[in-house]
């Protein structure tokens, strides 16, 4: 379970310059900025900058980018903004942040905001190499779809989010299905906010890399939302939730392929925790699985190998790729479908789970 | 055009009481709070309390809430928490509300966010003696579906939230339609975050009272979204994407009866301008039309009587019910089929704009 501490660490990653870094004044808005916001701003070389308006503040300090433990602290000009840029080049994607201000949390009100941590926090985009691949293109798209599920055992209308692919509306056929999970402090919204999943998709399917399936996300905190609940969660509720309530709703109010063959479960962080629990726990319910930043299987987990199609383990350079390796390996010589999948330069943050969505489905149904 | 003066103002509603009152300590979370938070809370008789930590500042405001122009001013405790109460109840439903620190304008952390002043604000409910009507119920859901339609005018994919009724998915019927629009300074999201669109049509539905429909809701700031634009408000930009684009993917990819007599438009503040300009627009696109706290139509704007099947025109009690009125009683005498609606108790906010969908939505397409 090592793999928890990871959560539950802010992680504002960032490669330390050791000499004073020539910074290129190319900077622009962010691509998450709230509409007709300036800041905060990114330039090509991932170094973001922010300015702040909050003239009697005695300190504006950014939870992102090194120079100490405390992120970026700001300075006050005499126009009353406080502005600074992060030490170092951040991690290529997407990342929470929040500001700092006379010693309570806000949000920057340039940016949009995020839910991850347990809170709506702000988020900011840096440019990556490889960012066509969850780009808006000029593709056929396909929809993401609120629903309101019934849940008798937690008594109330749930909320989840089903992708759908383009055409789905008018095609007569039947679809396989993903069960996707957010991680810890975050909820039904990350994969298709931050982590694109719908566009990730839509691009796949537009190049004819995937058999196009039907993408489940809902939240994964059923019983334990408080910070640190970690170590004594029970996936008990959660399981009750996806697998006796959520999944037969889906069965009967999509066109799915309802069988065990046609339907995986993937998850990040604490939702690969979930997924491992879960599709060793119901075996005759998942045939694929995926764990991103979220641990490995052992072969031993597995009572019966021939109910499982695949095993996706995926982490970023930056956490425990060692660790992803060597459980594929092992699994392998067991005589398992296994993968691993490292997203080079990435922490345990979105564009590492981004990336390994790319791997992953065209792995999915084939 | 009297009425877009009211949007450009930042409504902070509230009764003002002439003595000191006497406060009921009944004081409950927000039910728009993010997980876990306690405050913002609200009272039984409509007062709101507000909680911010900040050690360090001089001074936090809440830009809600009467106490002079500026809102609620709170008073720093020893514990570094800002605290404070409205100076008198607000009306019943949703507010828009920011906080003033140190001279800088943050939202709450406490408090979810919503677009609208063209910025993502917090937002406080005030609960309703009517809310059942908007509640979430153990009755079947319709689901909130984003698309993103291909748009040439303006050269990208542009996104519109769908409402499909319960049943939708698995039935052959085709559905009439109603487009409808936010106001200035919000989007596409308002509809169904602040004015619970999904759920007030669930309800209808489950209770009988309408036949079922679909609801269209996008951007209607295709070409103007700077502060006090509206006075240069021209309505092409946004009739092209509207009527060329948009309706067009509508009929092609969902089940619709795809003629006018199907069709309507509705819009609240700018969206009932945008509503009125591209209805006289396009008679032969639209069939029924609805001003929510937008304006009115005149008999002689209207060309062709045999087109229009329905207009509704509505406001809340604060604004001027007596103009709404008297143009209904003027189209009625015209021989046109006119309702007003006015909402009691509430002036320019979402209270008043749900309570008139749900007037409205049983006099479409009958």
């Amino acid at each position: 379970m090592k793999y928890f501490a990871v959560v539950l660490v802010f992680v504002a990653s960032a490669s330390f310059a050791q000499t004073t870094p020539l910074i290129i004044e190319d900077f622009k808005p962010s691509s998450l900025n709230q509409p007709q916001q300036e800041y905060p701003q990114v330039n090509s070389q991932g170094y973001a900058r922010f300015k702040i308006l909050a003239p009697a503040a005695d300190s504006v300090r950014v939870s992102l980018g090194l120079g100490g433990r405390g992120g970026t602290k700001l300075k006050k000009g005499e126009d009353g903004f406080w502005t600074g840029t992060t030490a170092g080049p951040l991690d290529e994607g997407f990342h929470y942040y929040n500001l700092k201000i006379d010693g309570g949390k806000f949000n920057d009100p340039g940016a949009m905001n995020f839910y991850g941590s347990v809170r709506w926090e702000s988020g900011i985009e840096i440019p990556a190499h490889d960012q066509d691949f969850y780009a808006l293109k000029d593709v056929p798209h396909g929809k993401v779809e609120q629903i309101l599920f019934p849940s008798k055992s937690t008594n109330t209308s749930r909320r989840a989010f089903v992708y759908t692919p383009p055409g789905y509306e008018k095609s007569k056929q039947k679809y396989p299905v993903l069960y996707l999970q957010h991680g810890w402090g975050e909820d039904e919204t990350a994969w298709s906010n931050q982590g694109r999943a719908n566009l990730i998709m839509d691009n796949l399917i537009a190049e004819g890399k995937i058999k196009p399936f039907l993408i489940v996300m809902t939240y994964g905190m059923t019983n334990e939302i408080k910070f640190g609940g970690l170590r004594d969660f029970k996936v008990d509720a959660f399981q009750t939730v996806l697998v006796d309530e959520l999944i037969p709703y889906i069965d009967s109010n999509f066109r799915t392929i309802s069988d065990q063959a046609h339907r995986a479960m993937a998850g990040l962080s604490m939702g690969g925790m979930e997924t491992k629990m879960i599709t060793l726990n119901k075996p005759e319910v998942f045939s694929h699985y995926g764990l991103l930043s979220g641990g490995t299987y052992k072969p031993e987990d597995i009572k019966d190998k021939s109910k499982v199609k695949l095993i996706f383990l995926s982490c970023g350079s930056k956490e425990r790729p060692d660790g992803v390796k060597s459980a594929v390996e092992e699994l392998k010589a067991a005589g398992f479908m296994a993968v691993s999948y490292i997203s080079e330069g990435t922490a345990h943050e979105f564009q590492t789970w981004r990336r390994s969505l790319y791997q992953l489905a065209p792995l999915l149904f084939k």
